[in-house]
């Protein structure tokens, strides 16, 4: 038994080194997210840890590969961030990790940095106290997970013999609920796109030509005020289409679920929940597609007509629906409206995700739970959704043909994306325990990952 | 007759001068504010002019009452700009004066110092060649006019008698076209307000919540898009409550006027115009109560649930229009709409400003007309209606009980409050010959001030 819960202070320390690399990718300089990937690639020395350049943000790389008979696993994890967003809503400066009681706060703490940050703790711990590691790990960290993963596929494509395993074990992903051990068996898709509306080639005063011309701000909300019913359902035709029926036996999995849905209220300082009428909460959240524009922006606060207004606009896919089918049903849905002396132009990012699913069956979801069972004795182990997205795990699907376990120790509520992220700092050694029982359980013989990839190759044909 | 046309290089420097201070009332620092006040009480030195305090911005006034048996005027205008906006769509930097051909370009050029400064060298060229102006002159330049004048009435309740006049001309205004010399005899009122949304109590992955929670930015569109219908007509119950029907007499004087509808759109960039259903594109400029939102912003490009979605909202008001009935009909409209999951509450601006109006057969006008004619010989004097709102009309005539002559000379395409404002260089020296000859005009006794400021005092009581 690794001795795991000495050196809090020192994981602190370090941690705090890497939140305060702003690695934002959608932001940074490259020289900023390649002082993360050095960073890393540090952390990752006892196995050969590498910076790999890409067409992007580089890769971080690395293995042990000293297990002739065991089975491979490659660990992925993301070292970029999410913006920082609005300073004001931040009761700390978001790139330095803040420690409040039994909490970490930070930018990325939760998603991914402290997960990733259980995986190279495991690691130097087997290699220190061991001198190698239970099975055969490949390593792969990206940072571009926050922009949609967009030169991942291709770095896949041009290592696939190198990194080429019986199963990706993701660092990336969240269970559900702190006290709660979970598996996610879904992770939803995503699909996101930009609506322009351009209405003159100015700004106007909002007297000089009031009651003239089209207001784009007037013709964007109608446009977004379009997309649903009033019992929020989507409206937009063809937008469900592929979307199964579900059944009695999962509503009544979901329905049996310790689920406290007006703390769930209080905490988000709501009234009350709202969404797609018909469907529960925790239904809605892991077994139904949204549609949520996540910007607006046009205008301001003086007296103009805008000449632009723009809607950021993303939906979470599950299994069956088509990302290009869903682009196109909304492309098409906006375009049928009638927007007099306004210009409306949709722009979808590249990168759209289906959803993705492994089996309750699988060797890797059936030795991660053991592991879960061994650190969280009392516990049942659920199997969840995932609500969020990580496009690596269609992305080695398809390049790969091997399945992705996600094995994050951040949860659902811990704030990624948003002001205040923070992760709990006993999920550090919680995670690494379980790291270290997952490997140990892979590399006992009894879960047969290499039938479960033919498996999953036979599938992606 | 003063030589107006010299010097104008020494204008453009002098102007360079009073744009470099960005006087930007909303956000400027009272150091800025007083710099631009210092800056015009230097222009205004030869009428003892002088920087007063007020509880916001200081005001500047000067005064020449020599003429003993002529009437009094009291010019007005004011220092203040809007903020510059996008700095990206100015083709300069916005407080550095920019000539290019035959306009001058830069924040306030238009609205409003480039027309005062025509009101300081008309002054300066008086004194310097005949020693005397050929009326009596107050001046009062503000510097709140762009955050709707809040002191203004205070500041004129405490200095009514030192500032009592017969007529109040103002250099703020605007006419309708260059290629037509025009007097407003309408201005439009003002209403502005703020509609927040609030959600939960912190932005939220729009995965890990999405579907869950009601979103504040489609909530506020429902909002927006429920102010008017697909015909242009707001449909908010009493906004239009008041305002007069257009009378054909009326109907038939604007459709008169040479105006190019097709050059308005193509100056837009647009390709149509669009209004309220009924009216003629300048019948919907100067006769139609409008709704706008000016302004919208939410969340950001990033996929997330925001926690606040904020709309801004003003209306321009015809006579006939309560702008507290407005602000009441609008906020009662925002509340009879079912919400679910968010908060939703309408802050108005203080300082909701009705619409002005002042006959065609005051002497002011009369007077007004007269001096166009002589600078402008070939062309019609047009009665326009003027779109924008000067709160400053109705105070003086509320504290003073004096009538307001707009006599500025930007007009109404020259892009105030939008970036690449600007005005034209020719109407520097226009101005300086039209204002000279009001003046004269005004003082030869053939239009009496005196009765009108009777009638008027007569009308507000």
């Amino acid at each position: 038994m690794l001795t795991l819960k000495r050196d809090i202070a020192r994981y602190l320390d370090e941690l705090a080194e890497f939140i305060a690399i702003p690695s934002v990718s959608r932001d940074a300089t490259a020289d900023t997210m390649h002082a993360a990937a050095q960073w890393l690639a540090g952390q990752l020395k006892c196995v050969n840890g590498r910076v790999m350049e890409t067409e992007g943000h580089p890769i971080v790389q690395g293995e042990w590969l000293g297990a002739s008979d065991a089975p491979t696993i490659l660990v992925y994890g993301h070292y970029d961030v999410q913006p920082a967003g609005d300073l004001t809503e931040w009761h700390m400066p978001p790139f330095e990790l803040h420690v409040d009681g039994d909490i970490m706060l930070g930018r990325g703490v939760a998603d991914d940095k402290g997960p990733i940050y259980i995986t190279l703790k495991t690691t130097q711990h087997f290699m220190a106290q061991e001198g190698r590691l239970p099975l055969n790990v490949k390593f792969l960290f990206e940072g571009e997970e926050e922009i949609g993963s967009p030169h991942l596929a291709r770095f896949l494509a041009a290592h696939s013999d190198e990194l080429m395993a019986d199963l990706v074990v993701s660092a990336d992903g969240g269970m559900w609920r702190e006290d709660s051990p979970s598996l996610a068996l879904t992770c939803k898709g995503l699909v996101a796109m930009n609506i322009h509306v351009t209405g003159a080639n100015s700004d106007l005063h909002s007297g000089r030509y009031g009651g003239t011309v089209a207001n784009p701000i007037h013709a964007l909300c109608q446009i977004v005020a379009s997309f649903h019913d009033e019992d929020g359902r989507v409206v937009v035709n063809g937008f469900y289409d592929g979307v199964p029926e579900l059944n009695a036996k999962r509503r009544r999995e979901i329905a049996s679920i310790d689920f406290d849905e007006e703390k769930y209220i209080r905490d988000l300082g709501l009234n009350e929940v709202f969404g797609e009428v018909g469907f529960t909460t925790l239904e809605r959240l892991w077994e139904r597609p949204t549609l949520d524009v996540n910007g607006i922006n046009g205008g301001g606060n003086n007296t103009i007509i805008p000449h632009l207004a723009v809607g950021y606009l993303s939906c979470r896919l599950v299994a069956g629906q088509n990302p290009e089918k869903v682009i196109q049903a909304i492309a098409e849905h906006v375009s049928s409206l009638t927007m007099p002396g306004v210009h409306v132009s949709v722009h979808a990012n590249e990168g759209g995700v289906p959803a993705y699913t492994i089996s309750a069956g699988h060797p890797g979801i059936k030795a991660a739970t053991a592991a879960l069972q061994q650190v969280y004795p009392d516990k049942h182990v659920l199997f969840a959704g995932m609500a969020s997205t990580i496009p690596a795990a269609t992305i080695f699907e398809r390049a790969l043909g091997i399945k992705t376990l996600f094995f994050s120790f951040s949860t659902a509520d811990d704030k990624p994306h948003a002001p205040n992220e923070f992760m709990r700092i006993k999920r550090l050694s919680e995670g690494m325990r379980s790291w270290e029982y997952l490997w140990r359980f892979l590399a006992s013989g009894a879960y047969s990952l290499t039938a479960a990839k033919k498996d999953s190759r036979g599938l992606v044909t």
